[in-house]
């Protein structure tokens, strides 16, 4: 074992080390050099990758003991604080990992796309961390179920941890947003990560990995990285433990039939092959701004990462009558735009295929499709023209250089147009019918491509977006609706955000990421809870109806509590207050809501729900608060908001009501001296009927 | 193709049809006799049973084709309607199918947990179907996402039906519960299904689906019937389609590794093996009622469908100090209440095993246990003595029978109490160790099963049941905790409630069935749409912020449009209105809100969050409602709530502030004169800032 990580920076070929059980690793010599990687511009050596050696039952072991445990030790916010303070640490690193990551073949355009957009990820779960779950390790799902007609049974839903570690197997072409987008979510629900890199830019992993050990901001046990091939990781794990694999259809197959997925239980999710569409609509003909929008998106695609990105459009689906002007626009800006090269060079603006190998795979995709009928309308598979990172203009060499290739079809059902993806800067052109505005074909065009990460949909008629979207969604993860109104606001069709779900049905992996908490929740297991109220309020920590009160307990009125001393089941119960025909008059005339209902009595009787005239609703609510309300300066800062009202039974002139108030969730804020807490309000009226019930939600100090 | 359906009830040995195509099939006598079905008390025989000769792409291509169809033209709310009239409709004819199932050895008791069971599945989905899901079809998953800082793209999740079809494969114990409550929700998600009972029972399925099919009422292509083998079925499945098996563990590992689940994208999910354990807490010692529930709890299971349950208590976990008195309180219980024999006959609780077969596996399982340590504490293999249909007593004959047996442990460890199953009335009994009150043996000896279907923890105290809870859930499905609480109205260990989820981690399959909506989540595709307000508005049918809006269109006012006039958008702007100190000081005094905030300068400026004195939220909110009410009777009936109001931007006095509320989703009932919308509020001060944001929910008529 090493202890120090070395600095990928320079052009020294060094093995990329991995770094488990908290410490760098580097294979013994005598196991051999490893596989040399070189660079996707100049052919340089770059490093050697290899973890033949590496005890990968120890790996596994020291997840599921030391990182569980660190990670237990933290709540779901105190984890997302840490993630947001990588975030910032990581922002002002950019730097060195630009450097790192143009040996790969990328730009600073891909640079962005691949660090800030990961950086990106990390920010959106240290904020959704906080604001979408509860400060604690159990999440609930959904509301109680009454199971016993007298309230002594309720059942339940809640997440809690997986108890293993999540084996992140990434691909090559975004070494660090793809490792981020799956550390971030298992990271927060307080799963261990092993990650293993692709080996072509697993440095750029290893060199974000360095940092992220640098900043000492992770605990122990959080995050091991697995350099090099490891294929016996599968047979250490079981039903605690999760997969979640990027990268060709054929590994994951392979991932998928392990005997420890089949039969052990091994939670598996896999993002592979997709060949997206993107649909243009029968209303957007050359001269529109979704026709222009359209093109760019095209054009966007094919070339940002040199056309290597899962979500980048490979068939352009456009009204058979506008199929040669789009082949032609799209090659114009193509023309216009590309500028093919190292990308440390000045102008480029499309870098190297990520290596050799791949540059070898994409031509015989293209070569593959041009037998099946696709025709070559733009670019060639002849080694292009390329800007040196001298300034120079020359052949391409050793870098794994190709120009964007746009194919035209002429059959849009050739079966190969929906099964081969040259995972380049390649897109096919395929044309549909469009008789009287129907797009029912571009519906089932884009289906042929049997399961897809994401479509775009090019509309500015709601009608169209609303068929197409209805009749593609089942097929797709993520469908984008481009028109005049979002053209420039758009975060783009190849681009997932952390928001929403990343994945897709059948050849596209069948997996799902990101969504915000959805990923989180993919981390935990779904249980149902059964028992007694008091039993479910024990579990969860958030009081339940039917649970224990403890009425004018320490202090008296929970109001007067600190989050220091209140406690959930806290409560408070007003006396009654009778409601007169008087108070309603005046509520309206005050108000002006003068609703027949509250005003004339004749009226209000032959309404289907009132017994006549009624008190209004937010009159009750207002009431209420007077009774519950305890006025002098306190803990409690502010009432933010309310949720959940509800009016049962209603109010008639004369009678009266009560409201009982009990402290339901507590939730302190790690960076505030205040926190949320939400108060089950339930009134009853003089015959302990039930009249409205709702949460309160206030803000309490902390001390 | 035969077109009528034979009847079950009578003893005629005939071939159980299919129900294919929406026509009864029979196979060719030429292709042989099938399989022999022999009532599980006497060995009589009851049908043959074969597929052969089926012709299975039809099937699947006749549920993707006419089922999708036929179901696409329903929405979610009468698709419910449909379950819950089906289950009226069932309810009428239950007798019949307690005569048929009897012959598989289950009593009246086990036939009301299969038959009543199967029947009340569909009555909580015909009414979660309405409360829980718009009356549409495509589900919002989830808030709505700002995706750029100007509003002009959001993104939200969707989720749409899977267009394929859903193979239920159901197991051999519960031939009317299991597929009842596989083809609810996906009946409800609009998804056709086909139906695989096991073989020993598909008899009872079948008469079953003879009534379904009498009853008319489900639409052509939904549901179909597989009587037989169908080892060829996943071959004609793609990513459209789902499975859904319950039965053996081998059976699942020979269907997980089909090539179209492994590459395909086939949905695969699996409810399996499960060694279900019921912990005793510390807590409750002999003379608790926590005991006494424990013992009932424990003997019910093991003799309900003569322990033919995978939700059966297999692992009894019980302090080490108790272990024998736990033993013999099992024992003298089962001695008590156990009269094995054939159900049809008087006074007997336990039937036989469903089949001579099943005896035989059970045997061996229960002296494979005893070989690696367990005792036998109760029952024996022996053939126990029989009561018969003719109210003897005797042996037992051709009949499945089995005694109970109860297995006592030494060694709680020992792996094959924890892996080997024993699929019939028969339950171990192992002790852990509880000094000082300590339960973390018991959820490590829990876990030991490697997923579970279910746990019960029985115990009183609020501090062992978040332990134990919170360290089980993640290795099991559903955890029930068993208290003097909850003993009488608890629905029991071994019973699956619509509401709740059913399945499990690891042994138990690591599928999830039921939860109630979740279930019918499983059966379609969740998308990531992205777009402007606008088209997100058309493509879900839900207003969206930012969406364009219709003031006043058509009658004015959109609180005069009937659900029949009523558009989403249709909106409505009031004028600004002030708000004095004196009307914050009147509000205090006639509602009583007091708080300081309202009436106390100074106190309310030193609040962080206040300038100075502030309107009452509820002022804000009762004076919203007179700016937009509509005060003469009209299709408005009534404000019967309002959701996720948040505070925003203080009202101090002087300032003023005006309301615009907007159709933002409307719900038409199917058996009501009227529907509810819900309108987006939101409150705006004099400058324009957002004062308050929220949800009005009202009921309006359709006319």
């Amino acid at each position: 074992m090493t202890t120090t990580a070395p600095d990928f920076t320079g052009y020294a070929v060094e093995t990329v080390p991995s770094y488990v059980l908290d410490a760098w690793w580097t294979p013994d010599s005598a196991d051999g050099p490893g596989t040399a990687i070189r660079d996707a511009s100049t052919g340089d050596p770059v490093a050697a990758v290899s973890a033949d050696g590496l005890d990968l039952a120890a790996v596994v072991a020291h997840g599921r003991r030391v990182g569980q445990r660190e990670l237990g030790r933290l709540t779901f916010h105190q984890r997302a604080l840490k993630l947001k303070e990588l975030a910032q640490y990581l922002n002002g690193h950019r730097d060195e990992l630009y450097a790192v990551s143009a040996r790969s073949g990328a730009t600073v355009n891909d640079c962005k796309v691949d660090i800030d957009g990961g950086i990106g990820v990390l920010f959106t779960f240290g904020s959704k961390g906080r604001r979408d779950l509860p400060n604690a390790q159990v999440v609930i799902d959904g509301p109680a179920e009454a199971l016993s007609r007298d309230g002594s049974f309720i059942g339940e839903h809640i997440y809690t941890r997986i108890p293993g570690v999540a084996v992140q197997i990434n691909a090559f072409n975004f070494p660090v947003w793809g490792m981020l987008e799956k550390l971030a979510p298992a990271f927060l629900a307080g799963v261990p990560s092993i990650v293993k890199p692709a080996t072509p830019t697993g440095y750029v992993a290893a060199a974000m990995v360095r940092l992220i050990v640098g900043s000492k901001i992770l605990p122990p046990g959080s995050l091991q990285l697995i350099s090099g091939s490891a294929r016996n990781l599968l047979d250490e794990l079981d039903y605690r433990d999760l997969v979640a694999f990027t990268g060709s259809a054929g590994t994951a197959r392979m991932l998928k039939s392990h005997p420890n997925v089949v039969s052990a239980g091994v939670r598996f999710t896999s993002e592979t092959d997709s060949l997206n569409a993107a649909i243009l609509g029968p209303d957007a003909v050359p001269g529109t701004p979704e026709f222009a929008a359209f093109v760019d998106s095209v054009v966007t695609e094919m070339t940002s990462k040199t056309g290597q990105k899962c979500t980048s459009i490979r068939r352009v689906i456009v009204p058979e009558e506008w199929r040669t002007e789009v082949v032609h626009a799209i090659g114009s800006a193509l023309r216009e735009r590309v500028v093919v090269g190292d990308p440390r060079a000045d102008g480029v603006t499309m870098g190297p295929l990520a290596s050799l190998d791949q540059l070898a795979e994409v031509r015989s995709a293209v070569r593959s499709l041009q037998t099946a009928g696709g025709t070559l309308a733009f670019g060639s598979l002849s080694a292009p023209e390329v800007t040196g990172a001298d300034g120079s203009v020359g052949p391409s060499g050793d870098g794994a250089f190709m120009s964007p290739v746009l194919l035209d079809w002429d059959n849009p059902r050739t079966p190969e147009l929906h099964s081969v993806e040259a995972f380049g800067p390649v897109a096919s052109v395929l044309g549909y019918p469009t008789t009287d505005g129907d797009v029912s074909e571009a519906v089932r065009l884009a289906a042929l491509g049997g399961g897809s990460l994401v479509a775009t949909v090019c509309t500015n008629d709601p009608a169209v977006a609303q068929q197409v979207i209805t009749g593609i969604a089942a097929h797709h993860g993520r469908v984008l609706v481009l028109n005049r109104e979002d053209a420039r606001s758009s975060t783009g069709h190849g681009s997932p955000v952390p928001h929403l779900v990343h994945g897709g049905p059948g050849r596209a992996g069948g997996g799902e990421e990101l969504g915000g908490i959805r990923s989180v929740h993919h981390h935990m297991q779904r249980t149902a809870v059964q028992g007694s109220p008091n039993m479910l309020t024990a579990i969860t920590g958030v009081w339940h109806t039917g649970a224990d009160r403890r009425f004018g307990a320490g202090d008296g009125h929970p109001f007067r509590k600190s989050l220091a001393e209140l406690r959930i089941g806290d409560a408070f119960a007003s006396g009654l207050r009778q409601v007169s025909l008087k108070d309603v008059s005046a509520f309206a005339t005050s108000t002006g809501d003068t609703f027949y209902a509250h005003t004339n009595h004749e009226a209000a009787a032959a309404n289907p729900f009132f017994p006549g005239i009624v008190a209004h609703g937010y009159l009750l609510l207002s009431w209420a608060a007077g009774l519950f309300v305890d006025p002098e300066p306190g803990p409690v800062l502010a009432n933010y908001g309310l949720d959940n009202l509800r009016f049962i039974t209603p109010v008639a002139a004369g009678d009266s009501f009560r409201v009982t108030l009990t402290a339901k969730q507590i939730t302190p804020r790690e960076t505030d001296a205040y926190g949320e807490v939400r108060w089950d309000a339930i009134l009853h009226n003089q015959n302990d009927e039930v009249v409205a019930t709702y949460d309160v939600l206030t803000l309490v100090a902390k001390e």
